[in-house]
Formats: structure tokens, sequence, C-alpha cells
């Protein structure tokens, strides 16, 4: 990377700054221009991405174990075996295989009251009722601090976990860390207690009444008890009425089970690099999805924007100095043991990945990608920076990379594209995840910024 | 302002830029800093606004003369006169009353085909087809060049601009406003050389067949002809029908009329400034809408981010140092006589604007404001970015206010909120601009970015 140094003004501001930072630079960056814009054009003219996205959600959602999945991944590898990439291949992965059933019920046995149904979805992997219902009176606590306040009180009880979406953060994605907890560790937490069963409020930024599911955690040594979320409406509803009513006594029916292991695959397919063929640029989303919604924005949406990626390519007739591989990973919702497995051979074959894309936060207008790195290559890919916003970048910072990504040894950039992500977390693991919820342009103009990003890594390396 | 001198590293990047530039900033905009995280809080726990707009567009759609507006006008009387604001009050404004009727009609005569009805409405202003149809051999442009050099055999026929969005730029509205000088002089320029009535494709980013409407412009000199847009599906049908059959005969039925003038209200709301209240922080939007939808984005959501913006100051107890005045303009869309009147009172009345905010390209997710006015003026409102990043915003730019602000003399700062674009051309001025197409928190940071830059403005001036 060449660095430049910049005459100040006194009166310098960022706006300055920013023209200053695209006049001043990097030639080795700028000579990609009309590639870059070349790659931008074709995007937005060609709604090719999104129309196999709408073909791969019409399978409907992709839960590992589902024929759904299965169906996805002929429809997968026989679309990218068309396209003539040099290399098409999968892996087999051995991924869990739960199912939800058909029986979801919770109802209010006493105080009798007209309304008895709330609206709820099995977290995934959780057991079910065992064929009956749970009936018990329910305790409910804001946060941890609360339960482990009130321990003594929860033996034989429906645990409700009432804690509530910090929507006053701009980030939504650290408003669902803070809150997702209760959903991943509030089943064991309250088991240890002797709890039946827990409730948690949905982890959502919306305030409608559609539950939204993912995963718990069970802990080896405490009993697995049953989870299930509340969609937010019927979660204040249960709250008002625990604090309006003393006692309140629901009955919980659950069908789902975990049906041991299944098989899934990685789907991958590459461009050889014509230079550097050992060294490989990494872009990939998951193909799994929750069972609920058709799972458009996560992550098929992800997956799609990846395979136009290298599309992109061949269509360009661009010649890659580095491999290009694009990689559809399995099963990342209930286990992760696509990304897993991918990273376990990748070490062994003595692979060697510069950098990793992924794209898992939902196809929506472009912000920025975040970059685990370290700060020498972090600013490295800040002078893709002018050829980026192109496509509406405005920045490279450092952040998390992405869930299945982070799973492969020794990379030196783990990249998250990073979308705006103020809507994510309306449709997120539940029935509104579909397809009339993506935009063409937005979702395209993301691939634009995927593509221009592998292409300069690719050329320009990281060093 | 204050201004200061970095120090420079020689590995100097955008990221590290931001971060010096918010480590570093002015202290007298950091003071703020605890009053710009509460309005930015109570935007995002307070959905106030956004169930608002859903009262406003029950109404239906407020097109200039209609009752619907009239509706729309009381409801936004009541509902201001209710806060306990220092002033509100009206401004009567002379306004042209257009109806749409009730027939658009466009059928294919000949060559004889299956389909034959093309989805169309009327553009904003057209006269009517006399209470009969238009029967003529239609003749198509791609532009206003082709229009010329084929002029002599325009006579007598229906001419169609089959101009097509440009979906390659970024920005969204420079694509509209490459595409719209078909809608706006499409008729005058055919009439010019004795077409019966001007088609066009609809100009928008979207692929589905929904019409778009919006003003056309009459030349005095030249006879006035019908003008509608087709959907842009039934513009891609026919213009491969004129390409493959040689001559096509068209049908045309409108029964829409222009009925003279009609009383509107410019509805004005404020705040009295504790210091220099003779100078006056706008901020606004239109109340007026196309007769299509219900005009959620285009532009009730910036009338109720306007007013939500007043409302925060009251909550939060904010007195304002100078007057912080809400305007509902009548008649943006047109005619701009609420805008046109609103200025001309005001500098009769020699009232001192230093700053006009307007919200009118959707109420989409916050990226930044784009000011006209002088470079000075710019950094100042470029030194405020650190508490407007609180809500999203990127970056402050030179650009273009906004057509109702800009009507008005004098103004130091035109300012235009310049939220995310690339979803507006999907629905501005059709059927597509809904309430369903809102999303709460994008609304809501949007309103929190108007009321900091507000609160800012008022507080430090712009000198």
């Amino acid at each position: 990377m060449k660095f430049f140094i910049f005459t100040l003004f006194l009166n310098f501001t960022l706006f300055n700054f920013t023209n200053l930072y695209s006049q001043h630079s990097n030639p080795d960056v700028e000579k990609h221009r009309e590639t870059a814009i070349s790659i931008k054009n074709l995007a937005l003219n060609d709604p090719h991405g999104y129309h196999l996205l709408e073909k791969l959600v019409e399978f409907g959602p992709r839960l590992s174990g589902s024929e759904n999945l299965i169906n996805a991944e002929n429809f997968l590898l026989e679309l990218l075996q068309n396209y003539g990439f040099d290399t098409v291949y999968y892996q087999n992965v051995e991924a869990p295989h739960w199912v939800r059933g058909n029986t979801e019920k919770l109802n209010i046995i006493s105080p009798y009251i007209e309304k008895k149904h709330l609206a709820i979805r099995a977290l995934g992997n959780s057991i079910g009722t065992n064929g009956g219902e749970i009936n018990a009176p329910v305790i409910m606590f804001d946060n941890f601090d609360q339960l482990e306040e009130a321990k003594e009180s929860v033996k034989g009880k429906i645990v409700f976990f009432n804690n509530k979406y910090d929507q006053t953060l701009l980030n939504t994605f650290e408003g669902y860390s803070k809150a997702v907890r209760y959903r991943v560790d509030g089943a064991w937490r309250a088991a240890k207690y002797g709890a039946k069963a827990v409730l948690i409020r949905s982890v959502t930024t919306s305030f409608d009444n559609v539950p939204h599911t993912g995963t718990l955690r069970y802990v080896d040594t405490i009993p697995k008890i049953p989870g299930a979320a509340l969609g937010v409406q019927d979660a204040e509803f249960l709250a008002s009425l625990i604090q309006n009513s003393g006692e309140v006594v629901l009955s919980l029916n659950l069908s789902c089970e975990m049906k041991g292991l299944t098989t899934v695959k990685n789907i991958i397919a590459e461009i050889r690099g014509s230079v550097k063929p050992e060294e490989i640029v990494l872009v990939g989303g998951h193909i799994d999805s929750w069972d609920l919604g058709d799972g458009s924005h996560d992550d098929g949406g992800g997956c799609m924007q990846s395979i136009d990626v290298l599309r992109i390519f061949k269509v360009l007739d661009l010649k890659p100095s580095r491999t290009i591989r694009c990689v559809l990973f399995a099963n990342e919702e209930n286990g992760l043991r696509g990304a897993l497995d991918y990273g376990k051979n990748s070490k062994e074959m003595g692979e060697k990945h510069i950098a990793a894309i992924e794209s898992d936060a939902g196809v929506f207008t472009p912000r920025g990608f975040k970059a685990k790195t370290d700060s020498l290559t972090l600013s490295k890919l800040q002078s893709f920076l002018p050829l980026l916003q192109l496509t509406g970048i405005e920045w490279v910072k450092p952040g998390g990379g992405g869930a299945d990504i982070n799973q492969i040894p020794d990379v030196r950039a783990y990249i998250g594209y990073s979308p705006d992500e103020q809507r994510y977390f309306d449709l997120h693991h539940s029935d509104n995840d579909t397809f009339d919820k993506v935009n063409l342009r937005e979702m395209q103009l993301g691939t634009a910024a995927m593509a221009i990003l592998t292409f300069l890594i690719s050329e320009e390396g990281l060093d």
C-alpha cells in the first residue's frame, strides 16, 4: 500500500477530507476504476441474482434435515455447474436434525380470561413437552440478575424472560447481542433452579406479534427443558397479566424434537487464479435457514450475492490473479457444522485464505464492510474505498467478520458485508423473512460491493 | 466555529480520521451530546410520529382540491393545537384543482391481439380527451433527439417516449432527473409537431406494472394535448409490439380535467426562541400528495417528522435559543403554490430564516444532509456531524435543499434531509406509496437526525 501526505487546511472538515482522499487515492486502486464501474453497471442492469433468489426460496425454508434443503442444494449445484466455473464440488457434513413438529401451543389456564392462546414458536434445538402438556405457574424476569435473586421461587414453574430489545441502540446487532442471551442461555439457567420450561420475549426490533425463533443451548450437567419465544405483543400481554393478576398458570405443548444427525452439504465453486492460484479469496453465505418464512434475507440472499460475484467475473471475462471461491455453508443456524468442517478440511489441506467475505446480515442497502484483521491490512482494505463508494459503501471498519467464515483458521482478513441494519431484526428468524422484503437495487448494490472488493483483493492482494 | 489542527500520521486513513474527528470535535458541539442522546432515545422509544402518520394517511391521498386534503388539514391543525406550541396558524393559498376522473383507458386497436388494455395513469395537470377517445397510430422515441429527427412524422399521432430509467446511477435522484424531462416536457414538445397525445414510460426504478404519475407542463403558445404514463411492463410490451408489428393504433380515453383554483392551507407551528426569537430555524415537508397510494413517503412522513421535531422539544423541555418553526407546505405536487406564497409573505414581513430543513425524499434510513449554502456555513454544519452520527447520518454535503424551502428567499442554509434513496422511486407518485412501506426505526431515526440538527442550529447558530 502507498501512503500519502496531505496538506492540511486550517478549515479542515470531514467532507474536504473525503474529497482529498478520493482525489489522491492510490493509483494501484484507481487503475481498476473502469473495471469496478463495469461490475457495478452489470449488477444494476441485470436482476439475475434477484430472480435466482426468488427461485431458491420457492423451495421453502431450508432447515438442516428438511426436504426443502435437499431440493435447494440440488438446485444450487446444478446452477453452479451451468456457469462454467473452473471447479464446482460439495462437502458432506453431519449436522443436527431438529424438527418443529405440528404442535406449538401456549394457553392461559388461569386466571380465566377470554384470550387463551398466546403466539409462540419453539426455540431451535429445543426438546418438546413429551407428547403432553406442561401445566405450571409462570414466573417472570427481566434479566438473569432477577432470576438469581428469586432462584428459590423457580422450582416447578415456567420461567418467562421478558427482556426488552434496546431500541435506542443505532446498531441493531448490538441490541440483538444484548437480548439474545435469554434465548440462548435462558433454558439451562432456569432449569438449574428446577424450572419446567422457559419462555422468552422474541428477540426483535418489531412490535408485531410474530414470534422469532433461533437456537437455545443446553448444558450437559443440567436437565433439558423446552423453550419457546412469544410474539412481542403477547409477551407484553402476558407481562401485564402477571403484574395485574397474581398467579398465572400456563399450559405449554410443543412437539418439536431433536432427531439426531442428518447429512447436509457445503457447496463450493471457484474460478482459479491465473497468477497466485494458491491464494484464495472466499466469498460466501449459508444455505440453510430457520424453518419459518423463506429465509430470503437470512441467508438465501447472501448465497445468491456470493454466486453472483463469480458469475460477474465470468460475464465480464475477468481472469482473477488469485483464486476466487464461493462457499455456500451448511447448517449455520443450528450447529455451524458446515463452517467448522470446511475450516478443518481447509487446514488439513494446507489451503491459504487471504480473505473471506461473508454476506449474512440481510441484503439491504450497502453501508460498509467490517473486517477482523490487523491494522495494516485494515488500511489496505480502506484504500479500496474510492471504488467501493461506487456502490454506496461508506466505510471499512474493524468488526466481526461472519459466523461461518470466523470458523476458518488463519484467514488474513475476515470481512463481513455490512448493509443497513435497521430492518434486519424485524424479519430475522421469523415468518416475516420472505422474498417480498428484498429490494432489487439494494441486493444488487451489495453484490456489486462484494464483487468489487473481491476483485481488488484478488488483483492487489493484502500486503 | 472553532478549527482544529490534526497531527497527521503517514499511515493516515479515512477510518483513523473519522476517529480523530470524533475525539477532537468542537467543544461547542460536544457540550450538547447529552441532549442529542436524549433526542435520539426519545425518538427511538416513542413511535408517536409513526402512528400519527398512519392516522394521517387513513384520510387517503391528499391532492389539492380533494376532500381528503381538507380532512387532513383539519386533523393536522387540531393535532398541532393540542401540543401547546407557542403559535399555530395557517395561510390560505390558491392552488390548481386538478381531478383525475374515473376513466383512464389505453387500448390497442390494431394489430388485433389478445392483450388489449395497457396500464396507464394520466399525468398530473393533463387535459382529458374531451369526453371521447383519441384513436391514432403511435410513434415511439427514446429521447427528444429522436423526436426532432422525426418531427415530420409526428402529426396526428400519439407520441410514446420510452425513455428508460438509468439503473446504473447510484443516486436514484440523478436517474430521476434524467428521465423525468419526458414526463414534464414531453407533451408540449410532441404537440409542437402536431401530436394528438403523449405517453411516457413511468419514471421509476421499479420493474412492475404500476404507473407513476407526476406533473406535465404546458407552454402557452402550443396546443395542450393529454398525457399519461404507462406501467414499465406495459411500456416494454408496447415497445416490443411497435418494433415487431409496424403500425400500432391506440385508443386513449382520459377523463381528467383542470377545474381551476381551490383554496388549500400552509400549516405552521412554532416554538419561540428565548434568546434570538427573530432568527427562524424552519423544519418542514408538504401536506399534499398525488392522488395514488396514500402519500406516506411523499410526503406524509416528512410532515410527521417535522411535527415530531417540535414535539420532541416540548417533551424534553428544550427551550430553543432561536425560533423553531414547523411548516407543512400546501400544493408541492402540482403547483408549489404553498411554498411560493410562504416565501412571498415571509419576505414582506421581513422574516429572517437562518436555516430551512426539508424532509421530502421519503422516510428511509438516514444517510446525510445536503445543504445549499456557502462554504463556511457548510463547514459549520459539518462540525455537527459527531452528534448527527448518533442517528446514522454519515455526511453533510453540498446539495439541493428541497422543492418547498428553495422558494423562500435569502435563507442562510437550505438543507435537504437525505435518507437512503434506493427504494424511493419504486414508490414515488404511484399506488405503491403506502404506509406498509414505512419502517418505524428508519422514520424515527430520521426524525432524530432532523431534531438534533434543528437543536444545534438553534443553539449554535450558523456563524
